[in-house]
């Protein structure tokens, strides 16, 4: 099941709900791919999928509701996994196992041992499996990577990042909705969602290639956010008594092997504006997204005297020179797909990955790892925030592992198109 | 020695380094204090302070080199303490002990030992104990106090603070400055200095008084800042090849008995401009130090539409109807001594405190609990971020023990002032 190099992608998509459905328009606005195959476990997420495949590219797919039959197809050459956090690696498992290249969208993990299971699988397999991380991609996230890459921040020290969101309405509409993350909220306490933070900070800081994640401990606040919204917005729902078990602010510390520290906020329950709080610190300077600012010492502009205080710069100023090649490329192109072109770029990099056999930028090791965030942040909340160790999915072999090339990020279409027009 | 109202307060000072002698100078502005007595471990540092009172207040206070002669003189109504860091206790324990009310300046404790044996003096001696926390009067911090009391942010889940403060010239150069953070940056690993965050925070969420904190755990980042300074600033310095201990970048999470949790951040061997990273965050709106805002939900500008995104509103909009009564009155009064004022009000705090024969609006608990979160720090991180309990040295009291009245705040120099005038 070997992609031909020039021909369409066909993928089998699993999971239509909000996020699958965006994701599956994406998809079909390219011109090398096609969707060939459709499953979810509502019937009528299914026929409306059918429909946009059939309008956008004149065929009708194969439609399922349960994904085993979509993983007997002959007439799919990859499998894009978009459905509720806990069921992605069981899925993906699976799908590699029938032979199919997989990318899944982000969640966290629900034990360790499915990490390994996942693992295990790409490994026996030798199929890419790809974690659709699109904040990897952030415009920002790329630029702060550029910097980095070229040594404008130093030695990097510390890194934070987080899922300040506030969620509560989806939340506690998530039985009308059909989505999980209510019962995620209902039943779990930890770092339910680390992985739009920690996948830019993993290419910070080069994790699973010679550095990785060796300890975490996390703390959770008290849950109150749901609760109060429930007694005043759904008052008579049965869940507006209920004992929602998801911290408000869950915080998650994270040491690395090389020496770097990360600190993860999950926050989701409480009335405030949207951030991912990504800070990124070294010997030479310092990003911060909630101020959108920078100093750089030695380009930052000097304090009056020595007695003055060091002012911020804005993280603007940096944008001409070092906006990601990538980036630049995809402005010229045209940005197009959701979450300011971030969601495209993403889904290129599997497609164009498995079209040209290439490494795909975000690996199993990565995939695995991000996850187990997830179920090691609620072994340490159980335990009294005691201290937990990272596994180290790879098994040595981060030691050796080489960074990657900055072409790894690089979008043949963008640039073909750029390149010839 | 009981203090006769109406008369001047007495004061020995311990400690005339650079901090000790800033202070100096503003206690001689108040007309209602004087300076008997002065100590220095250095000669020069005593001559000097010595002639600064006499230039202040036409008379020649007694000087010494070692403490305990000072705790001898009758002539000193009340003792203030600002040496290192890790002679504060000490010294404190003695001067309750020899009959005299203490405050001290900031600093965290060695250990949880001498932590209690300052609690068991105070409690023996019944003499006020009060670190001089001048971040407690901070502007902004008791704004955002004011406004937590009001009720703006809701219910309080969390709160964040940090010393982010470029220090690297003041420790590099430790030993020719003569100041102490050279050597505690070389030996020690945690947070260092922790109460300019975590003494505002400990009065939003009213610890020793109805709360506690019960837990926490650090995690340091990698020592760099200090060596690269050193090889760069002095590289012909025997500390030019040493090794720092000090993580550059630490971070603490501390639960809290009410479940609300505390993040800080010691970082101080990295260029960047200097914060307090200060944070509060309720179930109804959240304060934000770094960029200067506020969210208050029911308060601040509605999004455009339920798509939109939720956006902060600056902070300074709340100034003129939020800003601390204390603050409003101080204002009037004229702004006076160091770090924005905050000087004065947390040593005019102490000074009425003890003419007036009333609580200190932080006392010893505050001030053993605070300053225990450094030996604490330090345990946790040599324990490899292990969680460790925070001792209650209130032993029960903090249950049934009331927020302090906004009251405690007021100062009767400002208001006698104020409203004479």
């Amino acid at each position: 099941m070997i992609f031909q190099t020039g021909t369409t992608l066909r993928l089998g998509v699993v999971g239509l709900g909000c996020r699958g459905t965006s994701q599956l328009g994406v998809l079909l606005d390219m011109e090398d791919v096609t969707v060939t195959a459709v499953c979810d476990v509502y019937e009528d997420r299914v026929q409306a999928a059918c429909a946009k495949v059939r309008e956008a590219k004149g065929t009708l797919p194969f439609g399922c509701e349960d994904y085993h039959k979509l993983l007997e197809r002959k007439d799919v050459d990859a499998v894009i996994i978009m459905t509720s956090w806990t069921t992605h690696i069981r899925i993906a498992v699976d799908a590699m196992n029938a032979g199919y290249p997989v990318a899944m969208e982000v969640g966290g993990a629900s034990s360790l041992e499915e990490c390994w299971q996942l693992v295990r699988t790409q490994e026996k397999t030798g199929l890419p499996c790809m974690m659709l991380e699109n904040c990897c991609y952030g415009r920002d996230e790329m630029q702060v990577l550029n910097m980095v890459k070229k040594g404008l921040f130093g030695e990097i020290l510390h890194c934070q990042g987080g899922y300040h969101h506030d969620l509560r309405d989806e939340v506690g509409n998530g039985d009308i909705n059909r989505h999980y993350r209510q019962e995620n909220f209902l039943h779990r306490n930890g770092e339910l969602y680390p992985t739009h933070e920690l996948g830019p900070i993993s290419k910070v800081l080069e994790l699973n290639r010679g550095n990785r994640m060796v300890r975490l401990t996390s703390m959770a606040s008290k849950a109150r956010g749901m609760h109060l919204w429930m007694q005043k917005n759904r008052p008579d729902h049965a869940l507006a008594q209920a004992a929602f078990r998801e911290g408000d602010v869950v915080t998650t510390m994270i040491q690395c092997a090389n020496g770097e520290t990360i600190v993860l906020t999950h926050d989701c329950s409480s009335p405030r504006p949207y951030s991912r709080g990504g800070l990124v610190q070294g010997t030479n300077g310092i990003w911060m997204e909630d101020n959108a600012s920078v100093f750089i010492s030695g380009l930052s502009p000097e304090r009056e005297n020595y007695w003055a205080p060091e002012i911020w710069e804005p993280f603007s100023n940096y944008r001409a020179q070092y906006d990601h090649p990538l980036w630049k490329a995809y402005e010229n192109y045209g940005l197009r797909g959701g979450h300011d072109g971030m969601d495209f770029l993403v889904l290129r990099a599997f497609v164009e990955s498995v079209q040209n056999g290439t490494p795909t930028p975000i690996d199993v090791y990565d995939t695995a790892a991000w996850m187990a965030v997830t179920s090691l942040s609620e072994q340490s909340i159980a335990l009294g925030s005691a201290a937990v160790d990272v596994p180290d999915f790879t098994n040595g072999r981060w030691i050796g592992r080489e960074a990657l090339p900055e072409s790894v990020y690089a979008l043949d279409a963008v640039h073909d198109h750029l390149f010839n027009d």
